[in-house]
Parts: C-alpha cells; sequence; structure tokens
C-alpha cells in the first residue's frame, strides 16, 4: 500500500520523553519499584543515586541506564545537588526477551559522553517540547513520524549496550577489538607486535588466542582482514591504483598487486572491474 | 547461541565514511556517475554543487542528500570555496526497493541540523578515527560491533526521509500533523479554533478533512487524541489524580473523571489500577 512499506516497521514504541533538572534535592516521593515497559536514563550533568535490591549507586554525568521490564530501580532525587538527565519509556514491538531482570549501568566514557550529546540533539531538533517544561513527562504522540530518529537512536542504544554485554560474556569481544584496531589503520599494515601492544596482550598470548579461533597464523589474520578493507575501497572508492596503494602503505605498485593477488586471487584492478561490473 | 541474538541483526552494512574539508575549490575530478549501493551525505558547513542528470542545485549547510541505488549524481566541489560535510556509503541487509531511482535533496530546517549535529557525535564518539584524515575514505570494519549506534542512526534519517516523502505523498501527512499539534499540549485542552490555525486550515476546511477521515466532528477527534495521551500519563507515570488533572487543564477532578469515562469508560483512576495490576 505505501510505497515506503518496508521503511516504516518499528522497534520499538516511544511512549513518554522527560528532561529531569534539579537544582536542589527532591524530598524522596519515589521507592524502589519495578514496571513492565523498558526505560532508559541518561545522565547529561551532575548527579543522583540509583537504587537497586540491593545496594546504592552513584548515577553521574555521561552515565547511562537501561532498566528492562520487571528490574527493580529507584532513582533517588532527595540527596543530589544538582542533576539534569533524560528519561525514555517505551515498549519493543516484538518479543525480546531481557538478557537480566536487573538493569544495566553504563559508566560514563567518551563514547557515552557522544551518545548523550547526540540524543539530546535529536530531542532538540525532533520532540522540541518535550524539553519545553523540566520535570514533566512529554507524551510522544503515538504512530506519529516526528519522532522516528529518535525511536532509531535509542533502538541503537540499546541493541549497542545489551550486545556489547552479551559478547563480552561470550568472549567474542576480543575478536572484535582486534579486528577494530586492524581497521583503525584504514587499510595500512600493522605488525603483531604491534596490534599485540595496542590490545594489552603479549605477542605470545595473541598468536595463541588467533590461532585458538581461526587456526591462522597471527600474520595471516591480519592480512585478510586487510584485505577485506582494500576490496572496500575498491568497490567504494573512485581512487586510482597508484593512490590508493599509496595510502594502504605499499612503497610500490607492484607489491599492492602481489598482496592483493595472494589473497583475493585476481589484481586489484581486476576486483574493482568486476565490481563495478556488476552494477 | 548469543542471548543477545535478537538485538544483533542489523539493517545496514555501513562500508565507508568520509569527513570531506575543503577550504578552496578542487578540479573537478568526479563527473555524474551512479553506483549500487546507497549513499548518504550530510552537509555540516558551506556549499558545493550538486548535479543530476538535468540540474545543478546547491547543496548547502543543514541540507541532506540521499543517493539510493543507481541515482545519478555528482558532487561538485570545482566551484565552492569553503565545503565541510560527511558522506556515509553503505548496504542494506534486506530488499528495500528505492522509492525512487533519484537522489533525494532534504533542504536544511532546523530538525535536520540538530540531525546532523548528532551524526557528527556518534562519528566523534564511535569512529573518531574516520573523522582524523579528512579527505579520504574511512572503511568501517565489517562485523564490528563499534559503530552500530551509528548504522541505527543512518537507518533512521533514511526512514524518517523516505517515509516522509512518502506519507506526504500519500496525503496521510496532514493527519500526523494534526496528532502532533495535539500532542504538544501533552494532554491539555485544544479547541478546534486553535487547532486550524496551528495546522494553517480555515476552521472550515478542518472540520471537512477530520469528517473525511474519520467521520467524526473534530472535536470528538481532539477528544480521543487527549484520551490517549492521558491513558497514556495514567500508565507510563506515577503522578497522582489531583497533579494530573491539574496538569491537563482540568479545574476539577470531578470534570477530568467524567471526560475521561466518557470515552474510556471507566474512571482514570479503574483504568491506572487496571494496567498497574497487569504488570
Amino acid at each position: 500500500m505505501n510505497p515506503a512499506g518496508d521503511f516504516i516497521e518499528r522497534h520499538l514504541n516511544l511512549h513518554m520523553v522527560g528532561l529531569i533538572d534539579i537544582r536542589k534535592p527532591l524530598p524522596g516521593s519515589e521507592r524502589l519499584h519495578r514496571h513492565r515497559f523498558w526505560q532508559i536514563n541518561l545522565a547529561c550533568a551532575g548527579e543522583i543515586g540509583l537504587w537497586s535490591q540491593h545496594t546504592r549507586q552513584r548515577f553521574c554525568a555521561g552515565d547511562l541506564l537501561v532498566v528492562p521490564p520487571g528490574a527493580p530501580h529507584y532513582l533517588d532525587y532527595s540527596r543530589c545537588g544538582v542533576y539534569r538527565g533524560l528519561t525514555f519509556k517505551f515498549d519493543l514491538t516484538a518479543d525480546h526477551t531481557p538478557p537480566d531482570d536487573e538493569f544495566l549501568l553504563v559508566r560514563g566514557d567518551a563514547a557515552s559522553r557522544r551518545l548523550i550529546a547526540a540524543v539530546t540533539e535529536l530531542c532538540r531538533g525532533f520532540l522540541p517540547q518535550a524539553l519545553e517544561t523540566p520535570n514533566r513527562e512529554f507524551n510522544v504522540p503515538a504512530g506519529g513520524m516526528g519522532h522516528l530518529p529518535l525511536e532509531d537512536m535509542l533502538w541503537g542504544v540499546l541493541r549497542y549496550y545489551y550486545l556489547a554485554r552479551a559478547q563480552h560474556r561470550s568472549g567474542g569481544e576480543i575478536f572484535f577489538r582486534l579486528r577494530e584496531l586492524i581497521a583503525r589503520r584504514n587499510g595500512a599494515p600493522v605488525t603483531v607486535a604491534e596490534l599485540a601492544a595496542e590490545a594489552g596482550y603479549s605477542t605470545g598470548h595473541l598468536r595463541v588466542l588467533v590461532r585458538e579461533r581461526t587456526g591462522e597464523p597471527t600474520k595471516t589474520f591480519i592480512d585478510k582482514e586487510r584485505i577485506a578493507i582494500i576490496r572496500n575501497h575498491l568497490k567504494y572508492t573512485s581512487l586510482n591504483m597508484s593512490e590508493l596503494a599509496a595510502r594502504l602503505g605499499f612503497c610500490h605498485l607492484l607489491y599492492f598487486n602481489k598482496f592483493f593477488r595472494k589473497y583475493a586471487g585476481l589484481s586489484p584492478l581486476a576486483y574493482r572491474k568486476r565490481c563495478w561490473q556488476e552494477e
């Protein structure tokens, strides 16, 4: 019916957005509670108390909190000085079993601070009226469109922090990290010793890890990752071969050709031609 | 296998991110071309030329460009003074037929500017190395996790601007807008005359529009929208009935009860109890 049909499907229905802005301690009215919907809190400035069933922690600027359905929690404004934060209450449209019935507190780092800044920008751009009156929750129009980018962003927050945690537990995170360290070079060479140093392992430990996981020497693992990166450069950019070889750290086009052919089975130029012909 | 399995599924695979930062005109090397992947360009500052098959337009700070697969386009840096912008190249994981084989140029407004700021924050937080060297494209690690929030955000951009356009064509946008205008009051009353003025219609025209679409008087349409908002306040907040009635613009709790009961068939308190009991 709708030409954009496939694009409309939502992952989450955002119901309420609140900007909390407190300049002095508020007498406590809430207490430990749980609810059936999901909640995300982002701490923009200051700090408050955060109670779980057993402990009280600090919830500080840059931190983020994911409260899955059923998780007991209580944000305590009664002992804070200054606090500014965003609250989002939503349901998921598909049935995702939360990995835990406890909330997830993510401590602030450079990435989470940027994320909070990004979400704040989106609120200002797409739901400005939600921020007009602090300390009141704003009802998000059901079925509206204006907040779609914000919903997608929140889905990203949920996905990323839950996924990251799950990967961390399953041990897969180490491999993601190695791949990202190699990717940071953007295709330029990286030695086993450099990779080990950046990942915080001894070269010996790294070699064992990689051998266990891939059955191959670390050098081969690195080379194959580089080849994947180079394929992307060939497919998605229009740099000519000499420029590309130079950017990838090859001192001569011949070495670039040889390296690529060894793993990919054809020359870089032939690979690009094949990609482009397909189009 | 993975406890976060359902959360991992991706909508798009981001391959390349580039920060373009130009201080003086660059001699033209590109020309009109098309490719099989998707591309999004965000103009952060300055302006450049943008060619389609037939015309040249300006692509200015705050604008955004969606280039679906197959759409001829050409970003012309040869006549610009200063320009700074972000480029994203990606594939969709599911098969979405683009509504058009032409690119979509969205002119800058307050929302698009906030969106561009948000995407920039996400790049800085989750893919900082992509911004380190301007005018080179950075390969995003395939299967990596660090850029998931950015991918979700781009998906939101694509969805929102494609969806908005499609809705606009189908005429449904007017109704979304009316609902959003009502929602801005956060449950407080709005008269037919106010709604008409905010939407830019005469009250007569608004009445005809609403009657055609819903078969009901505009007052009933507004009231039902307000009831949906009030339901959310009852379900997702813990405000007591007097506070809530006051915030919703009722001068007495009795009127609030009567209004809610008329459409919902039970008292606000009974509705809240039912919501909370279910949990």
